[in-house]
């Protein structure tokens, strides 16, 4: 039942990529507090955790404003337990201050609580 | 620190991988104790986790006498945090008793602790 509803939302997710809908992947997939984590803490932040669906619309709106995307895929789900599930994601990107484009894999690992997703940890090679 | 141990462990675990040396790599980079979780508890199991070095190695056995494996390859490391690491394979692999053949992709996700791994979990979607 709980892996159910997971497979659902994870499956949503990867659709929601695959059309670039951030914002009704966002809305309708996440719970207010949900907490995103990147690989490592970047340079200038305190913190790799992001706490509150606002912030993470920031880091969104941050990634839109310095990359150029050419094309992206999103791959899964991949599905674990009742409440976690994975995607692959491959960006052709480049970066609009230096123009450096470069091609990039990485894995979003997700965590369902009560029909909403609660943390994404990001895992990539810097 | 941490980091870098994690790292080097990760890939290490990738290069045994791709030469498909599974002793050496469960010798030189597991704690004794170590967990491995399947996606699911699979029919006929009691649970998705096995415990300990020998119970991972007698999944290895059953793994290479249930399938026949045409080619495969693992991906990564991607790097999380102080001490996790994420790998994705693929394989083209016939079961042998039912001669169907398939390609699947899986992603398995690894926790370090003190300098071994201490845990592994798989992501698919069966």
């Amino acid at each position: 039942m709980t892996r159910d509803v997971t497979k659902s939302i994870a499956e949503k997710l990867v659709k929601f990529c695959q059309d670039d809908d951030t914002e009704t992947c966002l809305n309708e997939l996440y719970h207010p507090d949900a907490i995103s984590v990147e690989a490592m803490t970047m340079p200038g932040a305190d913190s790799a955790e992001t706490k509150g669906l606002e912030a993470i619309r920031a880091k969104h709106e941050w990634w839109n404003n310095a990359f150029e995307v050419h094309d992206s895929k999103a791959q899964g789900p991949f599905l674990h337990s009742e409440d976690r599930f994975g995607v692959i994601f491959w960006y052709d990107a480049s970066h609009k201050e230096t123009g450096d484009r470069e091609s990039m894999t990485e894995l979003g690992i997700y965590t369902v609580e009560n029909g909403q997703i609660t943390r994404e940890e990001f895992f990539y090679s810097p």
